[in-house]
């Protein structure tokens, strides 16, 4: 099994102390290391977009794209080397670990770049007029993606008194067809900006979780429906 | 008064034909021509995102944004002085017209990286727990938003096949709170990537409803209420 992992939190680890120091980028560490614990074979695939943002896409980005593979010139080749060192990447990946803070309701602007550095025609979906209304179709198939997230406010997920003014899980849901995913998991730890037992216990909860998906995971157990219930049931407990 | 333009394209205005030229800023040209046409005191702020990319934050401007004004190393400030740039034109404007296209179903990275780089502590908003589990307030008030949107597919509006999906205009109304909007107007031309007689018919409503808009806005008639009635009688003409 090879891993993507993903990280886009603008903050680095530390040893400095919490307030300083990624908590989603902590808890993606907790989950890949006790997945490698598991099932000592897997390949990682390290991406840091927090540290190292992709290019923001531009008017000869878009061409290049367009341009037939044959047909390119070698600026436009140089021009999408990034997007195809990203798409190599998520190719490869039976398993992509997506970890990012909330940032404005919706994605650090760095994720949003490598998203649309990756779900390009030709390479990550088809276009094709002849499908009626629904041109687009992915070409990667059969992955799992788990996302994993933190924000500093509360009540984002389904039922939340913030629901609505979630963009980030949600957005991540629909792209993730673009990606080839089939099974996508999300775990998520709130409250960070009241700093108080609401948020020791949401980040305790999600590291259960992350404990309990990566056993699973690691052992080959992709049932969705068992999975999502018993990830429900430790959200459930005090 | 005074108009804040924020351009978000990777696409400039061409007249090589309009596969290659930006739909969403011609619409938003129209807008403002429109506008200063009949009020041509406007004093018009440009800000174009898509040609310039504001910075990604980045953990040394969370740290600067976090020290105290008096505080600051020179360092820090100048970390800081695009933010205070963005901030500025924001302050002054009293309508703020955005136009943007949908890429993968939000905005396009650099528009999101000049929301990352406005909504910021202590300037467009303030940070109190006394006021409990909504400690965020917006410092700006009274501002309109004019949000003008081109999309590849269609369906993305309230009841529309593809609403689900859309995390563009739904993201931006929720961010929109802290630019200090109190009136926000979206206006959007759908069915690029068909090119086909809907297409044609998306953006002639747009641009009828553009310049309805303009009218009222610039004889100073700002009714929600009523405008939303005729932008809506619009768009359901054949």
């Amino acid at each position: 099994m090879t891993i993507l992992l993903v990280e886009a939190s603008a903050r680095p680890l530390t040893s400095e102390g919490a307030s300083h120091s990624s908590l989603s980028r902590s808890l993606a560490r907790v989950f890949v290391r006790k997945l490698t614990e598991h099932s000592p074979e897997e390949e990682i695939i390290y991406r840091d977009v927090g540290e190292s943002p992709p290019a923001f896409i531009s008017h000869e980005w878009i061409g290049a794209v367009f341009t037939p593979d044959d047909r390119r010139t070698d600026q436009q080749k140089q021009l999408l080397s990034q997007s195809d060192t990203l798409i190599d990447e998520l190719v490869r990946a039976d398993l992509i670990v997506i970890s990012t803070p909330m940032y404005n309701y919706g994605m650090p602007a760095a994720l949003k770049a490598w998203f649309d550095q990756v779900v390009r025609v030709n390479k990550t979906f088809t276009f094709d007029l002849s499908r009626g209304d629904f041109p687009l179709e992915p070409t990667l198939s059969g992955k799992t993606l788990v996302l994993i997230t933190s924000a500093g406010e509360f009540g984002f997920s389904q039922g939340g008194i913030r629901q609505e003014m979630n963009h980030l899980g949600p957005h991540i849901k629909v792209l993730s067809k673009y990606l080839g995913v089939q099974t996508m998991y999300e775990i998520t730890s709130e409250y960070q900006e009241f700093n108080d037992d609401r948020h020791q216990n949401s980040y305790a909860k999600a590291l259960r979780k992350l404990r309990f998906l990566a056993r699973e995971l690691a052992d080959g157990n992709n049932q969705n429906r068992f999975i999502e219930k018993r990830l429900n049931m430790i959200g459930q407990q005090v």
